[in-house]
């Protein structure tokens, strides 16, 4: 820190934030998302998911600047999941366990039983990849008793996931993409934070490694044009930057936009649900369906949201379930004749009767219903 | 009409809507649509705007064929506007003056006094073409007292306007894209409807006019990069279907679904804003104002738009108002210190005090009070 640089942080006014005199612009916009997103302050351990590229090293890096800075006390443990799909995984795993050790921090490595080619088509595989490293580091959370897990996702990552959900035509919550903190997993701590996902552009972080005089690894598969995922980031991505230069930064506000809407509507939906259950109805055997009155009166927006609420509950997950099953059911709302049941992914079903929406799970009690 | 198939459709169960056979696929489409957005049956005058182009062209000619069939009964109205900008243009407007005539409609035209060059960049001369034409066929339809002005967006028009304002970071109401049905201008009657909308490719009219051997024009203006819809077209659409050969339908249920959303919570905003307002204020000065403090209590998505809706009853239109004038408003009611004010494009700004936003139009009464 200058003397001069030293003198303003000491002339600032009470109230203002300490000047982060000193830091480089990468960890003093990292240190201002963390306040934004009030990650922990002090003390606590954080685990670092660190896979060696530029991303999640430049994250590392900069808690590193802020923690030797005295601007956070957090305990990094650096987690990295070796997923065993590429010669060269070891390697990885290798480097970031020396990168974990020069820096003075904790290490966790397991490696995955996930194979290429092993009946995964590529996108499903980045998927169970993405599981397994979820799984992982809910595991080192455990051991370290750590409430928060960062990942390095960045707004270009935001801009990739908004457009493979536009590709597929997506509503307000897919085209939301990530969240820059949810719960790792339903239900429970730790929280999985992502601290650079509203402001840094992939390049800003291998600028900043190469500007700490750190190397970073290569992920080949981030160059295999078989995943969606890397089709829209080499090509799909270039293009809208070609016609506008901030369109990464406009995906991302987008996603920002339609997440705030997303929340209002979510919350009106689990409301409407109630009010579609609460309606009471004379036979036993059609309690705990939902009112075919109260949907169709409500708004399109709202009914669907209810509807799906109302599905994953019944059947315990979103799995499978797509925008034509929840068509299907939102149809037995205005069907006057013709189809009563709605046929949902896995075998159960929706179907009308008297005045209700009925959810029947794959095997009937009584038999033979399910024809 | 086959006689087979005379038959079957005499033997329809009362109630089925008639078999539309003998009618070829496009046609059936366009009055599936037709009727889903109620536009009138039978009689009424609508004015249709033909620029000569595949799209306009293939609505005429449905609209011809399901009249030649007794399945609707509208005296179309062709509305051809010359925008004067290509030495091609006076020869479209010939063509579809004779296109007209072998029809028996009518034929409306004017010609517009836009100049390619003329101080517009290209989007903005896209923009002023947009509303001479809009214009025009206000004037057309008073002077034919139609209700109705039918112009031939296709689906693949909405996904390049869903992709233009993804590029520049829209929300839900700009990613809402165009609507099937809308006033053509704010507050009165005639309505616009574009029956092709949520159905047709663009390609479809090729091959629609193709298969009735009627030819169709070219505008050059559409082969000119310079304007942003004609690079999505050119080469972002295309990408995006070799990623995905749905993609343009995918665009447009995005659309179909965050129209939805955003007709939910414009409502919503709009009670929000009443009860912004309705708060009293104890000083005279300050009424007509919005509380601070319910405006803070609401969630950011309805928040924003309330204040998006007040800022244009304020200034009259939403002319200029960008994001970032609204993100400014919104500060004023977290701002503890600093900046108790925003400025709006024109002049007009917004302004806290005691507790209430309050407009202030471009000029104040008492002077000075604008620095």
């Amino acid at each position: 820190m200058s003397a001069v640089l030293k003198k303003r942080a000491r002339g600032a006014r009470a109230g203002d934030y300490e000047r982060p005199a000193g830091l480089s612009r990468f960890a003093r916009r990292l240190l201002a998302e963390w306040k934004r997103l009030e990650l922990p302050a002090s003390g606590a351990p954080v685990v670092v998911a660190v896979s060696g590229g530029a991303d999640s090293v430049a994250l590392l890096l900069a808690l590193d600047e802020l923690r030797r800075a005295g601007r956070l006390s957090v305990s990094p443990v650096v987690a990295h999941l070796d997923h065993g799909l590429r010669a060269s995984s070891s390697e990885d795993a290798a480097w970031v366990a020396e990168l974990a050790r020069r820096s003075g921090y904790e290490f966790e490595q397991e490696r995955a039983r996930l194979k290429a080619g092993a009946g995964y088509a590529p996108d499903n595989l980045e998927q169970a990849a993405r599981q397994a490293r979820y799984e992982f580091l809910a595991r080192v959370c455990a051991r370290h008793e750590a409430q928060v897990v960062l990942t390095a996702h960045t707004m270009d990552d935001q801009a990739e996931t908004v457009l493979l959900r536009l590709l597929r035509g997506s509503g307000a919550e897919g085209l939301g993409g990530m969240e820059p903190v949810r719960l790792l997993s339903e239900g429970a701590a730790p929280l999985l934070a992502r601290p650079l996902l509203n402001w840094a552009r992939r390049a800003e972080t291998v600028e900043y490694c190469r500007g700490r005089e750190v190397e970073f690894r290569r992920d080949e598969m981030n160059e295999d044009e078989s995943f969606a995922r890397v089709r829209v980031r080499k090509r799909l991505l270039p293009l809208m930057l070609e016609f506008n230069a901030r369109a990464v930064e406009g995906l991302m506000r987008t996603s920002q936009l339609l997440r705030e809407d997303a929340r209002v509507l979510n919350r009106l939906a689990k409301n409407l649900l109630e009010e579609a259950r609460e309606e009471t109805s004379a036979s036993k055997d059609l309690q705990g369906g939902l009112s075919v009155q109260i949907l169709k009166g409500a708004p399109e927006g709202l009914r669907r949201r209810a509807l799906r609420l109302w599905l994953v509950e019944a059947r315990g997950s979103l799995r499978r379930l797509e925008m034509v099953h929840l068509l299907a059911v939102e149809r037995l709302l205005s069907g006057e004749r013709g189809g009563r049941r709605a046929e949902l992914p896995g075998g159960a079903y929706v179907e009308r009767r008297r005045g209700r929406l009925l959810f029947r799970a794959k095997r009937v009690e009584n038999g033979g219903a399910h024809d």
